[in-house]
């Protein structure tokens, strides 16, 4: 089997798929369920009907595009990523994983390549947590993490719940029919693009990653007492803000704090309440993430900001109300997978690397149902969520063709 | 004369003002140009018509109600405040000494006291500074102290421009028209609510203020590296917000350390860019306020910021620059105006104390152009810019008592 990738159609519809986007590119913002995601989902529905894959879409969005196998009884083989994007990030961290594995699977028919199992390429709906607070919202709910009956009143900041906002994207019925059994996938593989510096440094084309960093997402309300700048002496003050600039410069000092360079910790979001030059503030927002490829060490930051912000509640008299929104155990990828996309950059002739992913995917969850393993290509400068993100084509390509392979193993 | 202020009237227009709000009252919020802040000024402008005042606005919309004197040639005696608040801010900040001023004149008017000079009733433009980023516009511009050539082109956070604002509001014409010259007004009185709490404690019902506060602004924008909160290890980051954070903590501990209590330094408004959960900050923008009543010794707070965020700069590899965007300096006032309310407390029988206005006020600005002095009520706990900023009715019916005293002294 000969397999063949088309370098410029992948990357002319990366490009056309960039610019469909709520900022002015070269940044992309697509969040969840706005008329730009709906665009995005739209422009890569139409490829894949196009190429002949039927699709199915589920009560939460998460969107099916299936290639039958010859022997359709048989579990199907997974691929595929997100399209969603952070507020002013790029245009390959997902969309990678959801067009580079459509045109594995259009090489894989070009080569003349029959499927024994089916192979379902997915659309995870709303990877980033940008609208409802809680990233991979699409794969918890497929793989039963993320309790159906209450995920549908999650509220964004404009008190819009998921279930209104989905059911005016167009996507009913009960989040309870998105889980997927155990065993439904024989296994799942998702492209993605590093995210970090390692791949280009050591000049290796493709990361076979072997584990998946354990993220934790903290939500942090400070209520302070306002009143005016000029007017309320500084020792008479309950300054939410200054509070929250404590607890940021204790997130930082926490990871930097554990003796591995695996621990990190960043204060995404900070929202202040009133927000007015002479007004002391009253409230703060923060939301914080922690992650680490060791689960203790994580949870070991997390014990940290608790402390800070016991202590730091009490010396500046202020209520710090602290949520764990989420704290998810790392994964480890399936043996399985993991050696098909070894042996497939061996016959591409293509060297790869052993790596863990710091990022969190939605293979992350998927691993919990699935045999799973992430292939990764490199990224320019380790950079991502930010516009100038970039891949080369050639990697890109070379990542599709490496996942196209390894697609025929695990599908025969 | 026998002066009779109608406190029920005066406590019934101030609460419908306060119901006049973008929030839900008792929250007030109106902000300057908006629909709601136009609300107000009808609301406002209709009372006076009422009273038989005569009324003109200038380009910015600075409001003018006159209550003309028997000799018209005289200047004539300036009174009033403004009424737009700050988002999620109280009833009685700004809005006592127009509600205020305008029954101190219905008292003058059913006492049947003739003026000899005009009395002139002013509610000032966007003393707050919420829109546009610099407080008192309306009397800066009356004083000459803001460019008219520049200010016009000010953007508020949407991108909309003073000019355009104040048109779409109704107000057009050259900045440069609102001007007035040195000795248009022969005194200028304001009536406000402390926004301390030293009246309150000392249980005096008046305070006559003899000087008004330095205040100065800063506006911060840094420019770190953005990137994945996951990816990018805590060595190789520059994360905008925690610079931020170091800055914001400099600026309390910068007003703590003059070894006065009346330092004191606020960063009321911090925005996060670009905002989500799993981004590292690229971008904050703050706002600070610093405040003394000794310039001297303000300044030298504004140094300890400057000397903090350079060293933060280099050691944190971001860029930060620091506009001050407003130092001005305090006020003394009119002995000519303070002795008229001295006077006019004792004619009234209310004990009063002279003190110094620690939040700024169109009176600052006032003071180059006129005689300028301002009389304080009691605010609970010396509460403002907060939903539950409180005056009693007595207190403000003793306040626009003494204001009509002082004012039929000054326009006889």
């Amino acid at each position: 089997m000969k397999l063949q990738i088309d370098q410029e159609r992948l990357a002319a519809e990366l490009d056309a798929l960039g610019m469909i986007s709520q900022d002015a590119p070269p940044a992309v913002t697509r969040v969840v369920f706005t008329e730009t995601d709906l665009r995005g989902r739209e422009f890569v529905k139409k490829l894949c009907r196009d190429a002949g894959l039927t699709i199915r879409e589920d009560a939460v969005g998460n969107t099916f595009a299936r290639w039958t196998g010859d022997d359709p009884g048989l579990a199907p083989v997974g691929t595929g990523s997100h399209i969603d994007a952070l507020p002013s990030a790029g245009r390959f961290d997902g969309t990678v994983g959801v067009l580079g594995g459509l045109e594995a699977i259009r090489a894989l028919a070009s080569a003349g390549y029959r499927p024994r199992r089916s192979i379902e390429l997915l659309i995870f709906t709303s990877e980033e947590p940008t609208r409802f607070g809680i990233g991979c919202l699409g794969s918890r709910l497929l793989c039963g993490l993320l309790d159906p009956a209450t995920a549908g009143g999650r509220l964004d900041r404009n008190g819009v719940s998921l279930d209104v906002a989905r059911a005016a994207a167009g996507f009913e019925g009960p989040l309870s029919s998105v889980r997927l059994p155990p065993g439904y996938y024989s296994a799942f593989v998702e492209l993605h693009i590093e995210q970090g510096p390692l791949l280009e440094k050591h000049n290796v084309p493709l990361g076979v990653v072997t584990a998946i960093a354990a993220p934790a997402g903290l939500k942090i309300v400070i209520e302070g007492e306002g009143g005016h700048a000029g007017a309320v002496l500084m020792p008479d003050r309950h300054d939410a803000f200054t509070a929250a600039a404590e607890i940021a410069l204790m997130v930082e000092t926490g990871a930097r704090s554990t003796g591995s360079i695996d621990s990190v910790g960043t204060v995404g979001v900070c929202e202040v309440f009133p927000g007015a030059v002479n007004s002391i503030p009253s409230r703060v927002r923060m939301e914080i993430d922690v992650r680490d490829t060791d689960e203790a060490r994580r949870d070991s930051v997390l014990r940290i900001i608790e402390k800070a912000c016991a202590e730091i509640a009490v010396r500046r008299g202020v209520r710090i109300n602290l949520e764990l929104v989420n704290a998810d155990p790392p994964a480890n990828c399936a043996p399985l997978v993991v050696d098909a996309l070894v042996e497939a950059c061996k016959t591409q002739g293509l060297p790869c690397e052993r790596m863990i992913s710091r990022a969190y995917h939605d293979s992350l969850f998927m691993s919990r149902i699935a045999p799973t393993a992430m292939l990764f290509i490199p990224c320019r400068g380790g950079v991502s969520h930010r516009p100038d993100e970039y891949s080369s084509p050639e990697a890109i390509a070379q990542g599709a063709l490496v996942l196209a392979q390894a697609l025929a193993q695990l599908a025969s």
